[in-house]
């Protein structure tokens, strides 16, 4: 299968630890790198993963408290000082460019590249990037100012060819291409050949969801049906639920119940409060309503 | 003698890494704490460094180039979220309102304690922080932008009392502070005692000088006379000499040219450019010039 990982460079809450950095996180889709969110020390943490800075697509942010973007400028910075030429797009809500474009100009003012800010109306779910493998789509969440996930889904791939079929019934090249698209096979003697013998299925389409920070919020789940992999905020325990409500944040087991009412294939838990010693009181709620829950960890990487 | 020390938070140059942060450092006198410059990362190596972060006094910034300042808004936020009261003093060359104010008014809009920022004249050296036991002054640099370094000096304390010769000649409580500051002791029968035989002389006043982005200047080791201990910036060998000029950085040896010159007692050289593998090239030329040479890094502390 192509590539499609997740990296987690940070996964804490507010206040960043040498131990955990707050959000931020890496998709890597057939080595075209998508950046979700980009707390303080993110630009440290990407060195640390190894992972290109020249591969580096565009940057999402979900909302602009401090924890989710003040490594932005340090990193955009340095790339202009490795000399990045692409142009780097960075999506995220109202007063993005406010707050942005006065940095950017005065810090990045010899930077060698082109930094694009895009402002998004994070009350709709809109498709924000697309190529011909995946289409990336915001999703609206409730926090205490605007706010949004990130979907990104593959686009289905052609079935695989059965290369020992194709050579036995003499089928030309110039045919590949709609054999793979699912058209049966007619021999020169009129029988017909199903397409599934020529073939085996497509790769599943894989599909993974980045919501942080929101409130428990159910209608969620609707966008989300059938996820592979659903990162979602679980900042509080069920004993804090009252302050996950007034601070706008979901306890592990709301996580959870979006996870089961999406028929998710994973739920990754993150965006820990630094008040639990440990985390495993957040799995243990998740995993009571959604089994396939584990905890996000600083430089963890999955493979979907 | 009262703590006097410093606390290298990061040392290297514009690009910081996972090893080594850019510029940031922490004076402690007496349990006071200043710091200089605020790289990207800078709150995380001061928690590493179990430094109170609630006993930070002020912080100088040199100048507004993103691996001197980057750090400073997280830092600010993390503070309000520890909740802090104490107003802040954060000083640093023109245009440091234009720039940080908007940040500080978004992201600190709840924070518990008042940040107050000051423009300095970069030109002139002047006192900008005084106590009972310390004075800080700015020192003019010369770099591609306004820039200043800092200059901590010691005040003197009074001589030490012998309490052995205290007791044998039955001098009162009241008196102390006056034989402390050097007065002799008449006794009753008109005997003058002279105060170096009821004394020891007082511990020497130290002083720290901070002078980092600069050229080579000179001019700034007048400023300097008899320093115990000067951190300046070595971004370059020898053999960079012209790029050192040319972006108004200096070397190794000219740091070290400027110890001499100063009568230093002891030379830290840092901010090092990433391009050397190991900077044992700087330290060797400084040495050559200026024995008493060490390099700094991430994590070190010195005594003064």
């Amino acid at each position: 299968m192509e590539k499609f990982e997740i990296h987690i460079l940070g996964c804490g809450a507010a206040l960043p630890t040498p131990k955990r950095l707050s959000s931020s996180q890496i998709v890597n889709i057939r080595e075209k790198l998508f950046m979700l969110d980009c707390a303080e020390g993110t630009q440290m943490a990407l060195r640390r993963s190894h992972l290109s800075f020249s591969h580096l697509q565009a940057i999402f942010l979900t909302h602009l408290h401090g924890d989710h973007v003040f490594g932005l400028i340090g990193m955009l910075s340095t790339f202009g000082l490795l000399g990045r030429i692409q142009d780097l797009h960075i999506y995220g809500p109202q007063d993005l460019t406010r707050i942005f474009q006065p940095q950017i100009d005065y810090f990045c003012a010899d930077s060698p590249y082109k930094i694009i800010l895009h402002e998004i109306d994070t009350k709709t779910s809109q498709i924000l990037y697309e190529d011909r493998s995946v289409t990336i789509t915001s999703l609206p969440l409730s926090h205490r100012v605007p706010c949004c996930g990130y979907l990104f889904q593959e686009k289905p791939t052609p079935r695989h060819i059965r290369r020992d079929m194709i050579d036995f019934h003499h089928i030309p090249v110039s045919q590949i291409n709609n054999i793979k698209a699912g058209m049966d096979w007619i021999t020169d003697d009129g029988t017909i050949i199903p397409n599934d013998r020529l073939t085996t299925p497509p790769d599943p389409v894989r599909s993974y969801a980045y919501c942080t920070d929101t409130t428990y919020r159910p209608a969620l789940a609707k966008l989300l049906q059938n996820i592979t992999c659903l990162y979602h905020e679980a900042t509080f325990a069920q004993e804090h639920a009252l302050l996950a409500k007034k601070t706008h944040h979901s306890t592990a087991a709301q996580a959870a119940q979006i996870a089961l009412d999406a028929h998710a294939g994973k739920l990754i838990l993150g965006h820990f409060s630094s008040r639990y010693k440990s985390e495993d009181i957040l799995l243990q709620e998740a995993q009571q309503i959604f089994s396939h829950t584990l905890l996000a960890e600083d430089g963890m990487k999955i493979e979907l």
